[in-house]
């Protein structure tokens, strides 16, 4: 008789325990996300009122009486179309609304043509509504009309069956057809005024800082290299050595950079962003920044390696070696701040010379046989380690080349800004052939 | 006055060959679409029955005066839960489910709160609408629950919502809520019965093939390595050297290999795979078979570098090259085969200590150096291509360990089958410390 109360006890004590640690947990997930990104609590309030607004709306008697029921479809639309990013916002907006169009249309279309037919239209109508779900069920895998319009698709077969389907019982069609596009209306231009109006988040702007911190996260690990390879660590370096592992993100961002690219097609003009901004070229510069990550983390593998080349031979190489990783961090990172800023600054010219007639020394040097005696095995990670930097430092001229390009197809400005006093701002010129040297060291 | 007719001609021929050439094109891709999977055929005429099947449910006289209008909501869940694979679509059509009790429950709850406080029903619902839908937004944002249940708290914002601001209007919410929660009910259940028992598309086994053919791929690279590299080709090899770029699939199945793993877990059991299949483990193998393909597109590098180290420099490294190369091909073959037939021969093992036996011989030879006079520059490419052969050896192991761990896990059968005859089926023990090796070679 003792024990049931006190097992109860236990287990309450016990429920307790797993309740009051996975609420904490909970909560402390959700700080963190808050804090990681706090557009996300705006995106929040932001969806709590657009929904508050349109459901206030769905009280007023006159709008009630005007559109019935069919009043919840502008919530509807509210909930299903409001995304984090305007672009996705607008893409689904847009999708929505001409697909509900095209739907409807075809839905009275499909009404007129079984009516005709008389009394059997009911299963005319079933044999018709089926026939072209599946048609537009097959056309979504088009890969391309997938990535673009695969929502507004499915809103077409959704519109089509049930304006169809009720037409038969409604014999009101049309009214129908007009209620539901209104509705989507109201609840559409809700949804993209606040989305655009209030705090806007911008995937293309998005896009634009991903690609720049990626581009610094490289100019980072190269900042770090020189010094952690030769082992000339003092205590500064101990910090920097935890952030060479920045890099690491820039194989994860494949997915959302496409994902980004594909909603910044949506986005109107903003910031200095125009309506049809190269958005593709920034596509071309990830597949390039991972490339290069890739170089890097083999360099990384390197610091790590328990098969360590003795100081010696590594002293041989240790100039043009730093000389390289160290020009290439200063172009990265001063491609990324201007990036930023949307200026292409002419001095990351003069750091990938520099880092150009490094590699040729280098090349040149390992020709006429830098370590004469040494045995092969320590050799070959020193050799390993050069040929890595010398086929980053064309990768970085690659990486400059592209968005150079991005550049000029949306007019950056050519400025000095970010190091104003060094040239006291002298015309430098771009040389037309960057992309020229690029491909000479590759395959020199 | 004869102009006009003929510039008529002109531009409706070219309206006519802009027409005609786009129609044909598109046909030319559906074709090509179909080809590809003709699942993507079955798909879609098995989604045209399903909604066929429904709206003709929706024209029987008896069911309509029962649910009314509402039973477009069949309809309606459909279209938007009917997915490619089985696991995709059980996914969406729990997460309905669920999503449309909790929401109900929510919406009715809320409809009693705001009729409590009397007059100003309607401010105090838009508000609570407002505030829940906010939170559940945020909760969106938590990944372990956006992975598997974004589609419900979608849907639970969107029950709630309409149930309570339909329930001011009508007074019969409870009634309300019950027709909506059977109508989906109906839909779903027709949906998944036509999905899982009309050729169904299971998730799960996509995901085993693709990474069978994975690492196929892989071993068809290294099968035609040895012959490239060390340019004993015959006729036979032009043919091979079209399929050894097959590796190169491998970078892009991340995200397909994610979003099947997503939708396989929600299966059922089918084929040879139980409820409970360890399908994360295929996550693990799918980066270890990434990884092995980077050292596989360096090692292609050098296939068609212009760097080129002369032959009699290749000629000291190729009997362990190409050995090591061949036994890792016929490994990770097996081990695809394997896979596809849910076996584990236990010959891989063999090829596997054949390989690392190579690896050990041609690093002690490297150590007592192979090229006393070359020119260093010459020798960097063949040393770099050695060592990361022996890496790519210690992958393959990887791999071979993890798809080890996976059979054992799912209970493939230990058998010799591919290759009956060979060691007459002897029982041969698996050697338990295999994964201890790999770290060997790695250190070495």
């Amino acid at each position: 008789m003792q024990m049931a109360p006190e097992n109860e006890e236990k287990t309450s004590n016990w429920f307790k325990g797993i309740n009051v640690a996975k609420i904490v947990n909970a909560a402390k997930d959700a700080k963190q996300l808050g804090k990681e990104d706090p557009r996300r609590i705006i995106h929040s309030l932001k969806v709590g009122l657009a929904i508050t607004l349109v459901s206030l709306f769905y009280y007023f008697n006159f709008s009630y009486e005007g559109f019935g029921v069919s009043a919840m479809w502008a919530i509807m639309t509210v909930v299903v179309v409001f995304e984090f990013s305007v672009g996705a916002t607008l893409g689904k907006g847009v999708n929505r609304g001409i697909a509900t169009l095209l739907g409807g249309a075809l839905g009275v279309g499909a009404h007129r043509l079984a009516s005709l037919s008389g009394g059997k239209a009911g299963m005319y109508h079933s044999r018709i509504i089926g026939f072209l779900s599946a048609v537009v069920t097959f056309i979504r895998f088009f890969p391309k009309l997938k990535a673009r319009y695969d929502y507004g698709l499915l809103i077409i077969i959704l519109t089509f069956s049930l304006i169809s389907v009720s037409g038969y019982r409604d014999d009101e069609v049309l009214q129908m057809a007009y209620i539901r596009l209104s509705t989507i209306l109201i609840g559409g231009s809700a949804t993209v005024f606040i989305c655009i109006f209030i705090c806007p988040v911008w995937a293309g702007k998005d896009l634009h800082n991903l690609i720049a911190t990626n581009i610094e996260n490289l100019g980072i690990f190269f900042e770090g290299f020189g010094c952690e390879y030769f082992e000339t660590k003092t205590d500064k370096d101990q910090e920097t050595n935890a952030s060479m592992d920045g890099y690491k993100n820039v194989f994860n961002s494949k997915g959302t950079e496409e994902a980004l690219v594909n909603f910044a097609k949506w986005e109107p003009r903003h910031d200095k962003f125009r309506y049809r901004h190269p958005w593709d070229q920034y596509l071309k510069i990830g597949t390039l920044t991972r490339e290069c990550a890739y170089r890097i983390d083999a360099l990384n593998g390197f610091l790590h390696s328990e098969m360590q080349t003795p100081m010696e031979i590594r002293a041989k190489i240790q100039e043009s070696c730093r000389k390289m990783s160290l020009e290439c961090s200063y172009a990265l990172k001063e491609l990324a701040l201007g990036i930023n800023n949307m200026t292409f600054s002419l001095h990351i010219d003069h750091h990938i010379l520099s880092a150009k007639a490094a590699a040729k020394k280098l090349k040149s040097s390992l020709k006429t046989g830098l370590w004469p005696d040494a045995n092969l095995l320590d050799i070959i990670p020193a050799a390993t380690v050069a040929s890595l930097l010398i086929e980053t430092v064309s990768y970085t001229v690659k990486i400059v080349d592209s968005v150079h390009e991005l550049a000029s197809l949306s007019q950056f400005e050519n400025c000095d800004a970010t190091l104003p006093n060094e040239t006291s701002r002298e015309e430098v010129t771009r040389s037309p052939g960057i992309e020229s040297h690029s491909l000479s060291i590759t395959v020199e």
